[in-house]
């Protein structure tokens, strides 16, 4: 009999020294508990979205060192952990220091090697380069080094043989991706388990939460255990890291996979926990425990964000936030699940109303403070905003030309942004900075994705919490705090009814039903269709599939929904026109310049979602339909 | 005898309809001038900074139907072009598409294909994944299809042959990174010369200016020619590309080397331009020419500001500018350089005073508008400020506690802050809008470094085109403008002597000679060494440097610097602590939400130095050699 500690930690990102702090008292109540092995997950002393921190040579010694504590702790327990490994006698092809991603055995106070092998270490053999993903920008694989070594790179993946109580365990070490490997020339796993000789699988990972990656893991991952024989431990990290424009949370959701391919033991999401487990495994199962927690998509989605906004405002040493409330559902659900994460005596909301918020909103607004018992303050925006319109047309420009006139004029669409940038700009961020607190950004990905807001305006705060969700998860979220999480309706039913609307003008009276130009039951999934879909979707595919009447079942929106929305070919095309041109143009500049965005879905925004602001894009084949149906 | 064409064109990214009408234009007025051969960049089509749009099918599609268009054309001429090839029947690593950054050889309408190549096109062989490049993002190299293949890479690195009036031409084709080889483990140039039949090399290029960059090509790629005895044909583009956060200006700069080593042809910088090339080379070389334009660091700085701007503005369709103009010397120098790339009459320069603006700045604002001859105008912000302040104090906080106080305070900091936010999110932005025109963002590098800049205030503008610049280098722009530019001082004297100041409170009055807290004349070089350090610096490095004297040195600061600013080891330490905070810290979230960023140094702030938000870290071995010097 075997005992394993599998340590689902939260790892600090660039914080090595509390790292190894952290991992060297998990190791000392391992050997109290009497583990055998213990195991760390991938970059457990760096951290693994450091940026080009990664470019410091004395970062880079400060791991090694606290590598070197680690070993010297191997002392009674087998340690298995990751950390960045550097060959300083070799560089990297970018001609910077040599890195591998690495992990580590290390036993009897000292590292072991795999057979054969050039490191004492084990290489990460697969390097996702895509979304949040740059392994290869840093690191040196398992591959490349075959390379230079001129060996198949298969010789360079073999298993360790560590000794527990006198018998010798064979050991298959990978890293993350070296489990996900359908679209790479080589499996780690089987060339691990080739000679039927390796005991255990053991992945380490540093794996971020996304909506429903984890089934996706658990049919991966059990299928690699079965058709090997072999049990697969798979350990990642909890935390919040992130690559500056995106948030990452990591979940953790560690889990060991039978040789048979069923769940044996399933460490609960977001929580830092030392599992033991022990070998041979039990026969009760675990498997309905893991797919129980992730059923629903909302409470997922939940956990992701209350876990993602309490480690960041953590992080940041941020206690009190700013909400500007205006009645309407996103910021609504904002403060309800700001609520849950900081005391509501931390929580100041704001709303700001001019001449164009009706009395309905301003209740509501109101109400929701009462409901979730927020400091709550009104702070009206007409003065000031009518001050700044005086002053301008007031100005003298001198040197005046045709060009820029001597007296200026004031447009209704000019005084919309100047309304939305005196909201933020000098009241949220002012109070925010007078009570020392952060403001947020309650913008949603619908609006993100087409910059339905105003720099400098809705646009700014410390954090996009919601940015990475569609307005109808937005709903379903409201729905989902008023009766799961508070059990009445802190979230008053009118602000889910009512027209959402950015009350900056007259065109957007709500009481008369008017709002937001965005349709939102058709524009969420069109949108989505654009970031998040496999193959992203441009105006070709969108007009290709409206003219097959494939559409809404490839968008996955509503049936019928485009007939009734747009009248004709015309009509639908000059909405599509109208949206790509804002999401490839303007919104990109936005984005540019917006706040981190928490991630949940698959392709959020910011350095997952890549962009660059370049001019929109029709190819041949869309401007061939669009003239079939409305000529030039 | 045969005529070559390098066709050093500015491609516009995400734009393949536009950049094939160019290309056959090009190829139309080449075949007009008897070219044997013409050939065009790296991407020539699709463009090379697009960001995930590699992820759309529909654009692919749209990239290989103009790559057939340019095929089609090959009729009496040979063309040589870079574009996306696409293997519908494969996948990327990523699961995606399988894509190639690839050089098509066309000739007689058709596709060339190297001797036992698997498919008719070069592909890449190195991918450069640091600073902006992600090659390994989006495209398969040869490497990885040599993997895939169980071939070694050398067997699929060959050499096509064209045939000139009847004659074989044996030609290497290479793109880029192919050329700079010393840190990959293989040598395209060197396997394709290997057995001496190669008659010339044709290396294609979506290489971005940095400063510096062109001396070194010229020692690598003449090293090349030499090396194998062959000339070598370096094609770039001009034009700007972005990934977001950074802009990159392509300088073009295509030059031929003979097979000697010596420069025979060299393409002026930023210019489209098409240039005629007679095989076997004449005897005259190009050499000083490339030299003299590179010799001099801020002529060159001047001139990818004024490209890249020009090139900015011209994409977002941008006619006019706002600029915030304090008496200071950024703003004056972004001033005067605007006003080179558009008309004054397009430009209007907004002083916005407050009560710790001095007559001295004020006064030099209006000196600079008049100098400049642009519209001009004065902003008052104090009553603006004022009003903010006093609306914030008699506000009431409903449910106020401890945390949240019923009634708030405003102290200096929070007034500074208010007074920056209400120049640039208040009037710039506003003004701006109301003229049609976008407002500038004039912070430079040092201020960029360590976030001393306020978010929604001096920090937000369309475009910071400064911001790679140090202080020293705004300063010695400030001189070349008046000297070698406007050869008058446009930029009064006073403006380059005064001290650097925010002028946002009585602390910061010019007239006592007090300013920004930042030492340029320091910390330029000290946050340099932070972020464009080939070994990145942190706080062990300089404090080790500090320890054995050779900090000066290292920074490459005037000697004695060190001294004259800090007393003692505990004033440098508390100073060194203070900035590595702010740059690691606070600043990077800063810089989140800043503009995009014209790129000229070899590291510059966006999306060419990654960042993550994360903790400020001092390493174990700075905590010891801090300790020696102060203890605690």
């Amino acid at each position: 009999m075997m005992k394993i500690c599998s340590c689902q930690f939260e790892v600090e990102a660039g914080q090595p020294a509390k790292n190894l702090e952290k991992i060297l008292s998990f190791i000392k109540e391992a050997k109290k508990n009497n583990a055998d092995i213990i195991i760390f997950p991938e970059m457990a002393v760096p951290g693994y979205f450091i940026g080009d921190t990664w470019d410091s040579s004395s970062f880079l010694r400060d791991c090694e060192y606290c590598g070197q504590k680690i070993i010297a702790a191997a002392d009674g327990i087998a340690i298995i952990f990751g950390n960045v490994a550097v060959d300083w006698h070799k560089r990297n092809r970018d001609g910077r220091q040599r890195k591998y991603n690495a992990l580590f055995v290390a036993q009897n106070k000292q590292l072991l090697s795999a057979e054969n092998s050039v490191y004492p270490f084990a290489i990460k053999t697969l390097h996702p380069n895509y979304r949040e993903f740059d392994d290869s920008r840093y690191f040196y694989s398992t591959a490349m080094l075959a390379t230079e070594l001129k060996k198949d790179v298969r010789e360079l993946i073999k298993p360790f043989t560590l000794f527990i109580k006198g018998k010798p365990l064979v050991i298959g070490c990978i890293l993350c991706e070296d489990g996900w490997n359908d679209d790479y020339p080589i499996s780690p796993i089987d060339i691990l388990c080739a000679d039927k000789k390796t005991d255990i699988i053991f992945n380490i990972s540093a794996s971020p939460y996304t909506l429903g990656k984890n089934h996706k893991r658990h049919r991966v991952f059990s299928r690699h255990a079965q058709m090997n024989n072999v049990p697969l431990v798979y350990v990642n990290k909890v935390g919040i890291q992130n690559n500056g424009k995106t948030i990452y949370t990591f979940d953790g959701s560690s889990t060991v996979y039978a040789a048979d391919g069923s769940i044996a033991d399933y460490a609960m999401p977001y929580q830092e926990t030392a599992r033991y487990i022990e070998f041979p495994l039990k026969k009760e199962v675990a498997q309905n425990l893991a797919s129980d927690i992730e059923k629903d998509d909302i409470a997922c989605i939940y956990k992701a964000l209350t876990y993602g906004i309490g480690k960041f405002l953590q992080k940041i040493h941020m206690k009190k936030v700013v909400i500007g409330i205006s009645g309407g559902i996103d910021s609504a659900v904002a403060a309800a699940l700001y609520s849950r994460i900081i005391s509501p005596e931390n929580i100041l909301l704001v709303n700001m109303p001019s001449v164009y918020n009706s009395s309905t909103t301003k209740d509501l607004a109101r109400e929701l403070a009462e409901n979730l018992g927020c400091a709550y303050a009104v702070v009206p925006i007409q003065e000031s905003v009518d001050y700044t319109i005086r002053q301008f047309t007031e100005t003298k420009i001198h040197h005046a030309s045709s060009d820029i006139p001597e007296q200026l004029k004031i447009t209704s669409f000019t005084a919309e942004n100047i309304q939305a940038r005196d909201r933020s700009a000098r009241v949220l961020a002012g109070l925010a900075a007078a009570i020392g607190a952060g403001f947020t950004c309650n913008a949603n990905k619908a609006e993100t994705s087409v910059g339905y807001s105003t720099l400098y305006g809705d646009q700014s705060g410390f954090l996009a919490a919601l940015a990475d969700l569609w307005k109808y998860q937005i709903y379903g979220l409201a729905l989902y705090l008023n009766k799961e999480i508070y059990k009445k309706d802190v979230i008053p039913q009118a602000v889910i009814d009512i027209v959402p609307s950015a009350e900056l003008s007259a065109d957007q009276n709500v009481d008369e039903g008017r709002g937001d130009p965005i349709k939102y039951p058709y524009h969420d999934y069109l949108f989505r269709s654009f970031v998040e879909r496999w193959d992203k979707a441009t105006p070709e595919d969108i007009l290709l599939w409206y003219e097959n009447g494939s559409l809404e079942e490839k968008l996955g929106c509503r049936p019928g929904l485009v007939k009734e929305y747009f009248t004709d070919p015309t009509d639908f095309i000059n909405d599509l026109e109208h949206w790509w041109n804002l999401f490839s143009g303007m919104a990109v500049a936005k984005r540019i310049q917006a706040p981190p965005i928490l991630a949940v879905s698959r392709r959020a925004y910011g350095f997952d979602q890549r962009e660059a602001q370049n001019t929109p894009y029709y190819t041949r084949r869309y401007r061939e339909v669009r003239q079939h149906f409305i000529g030039k």
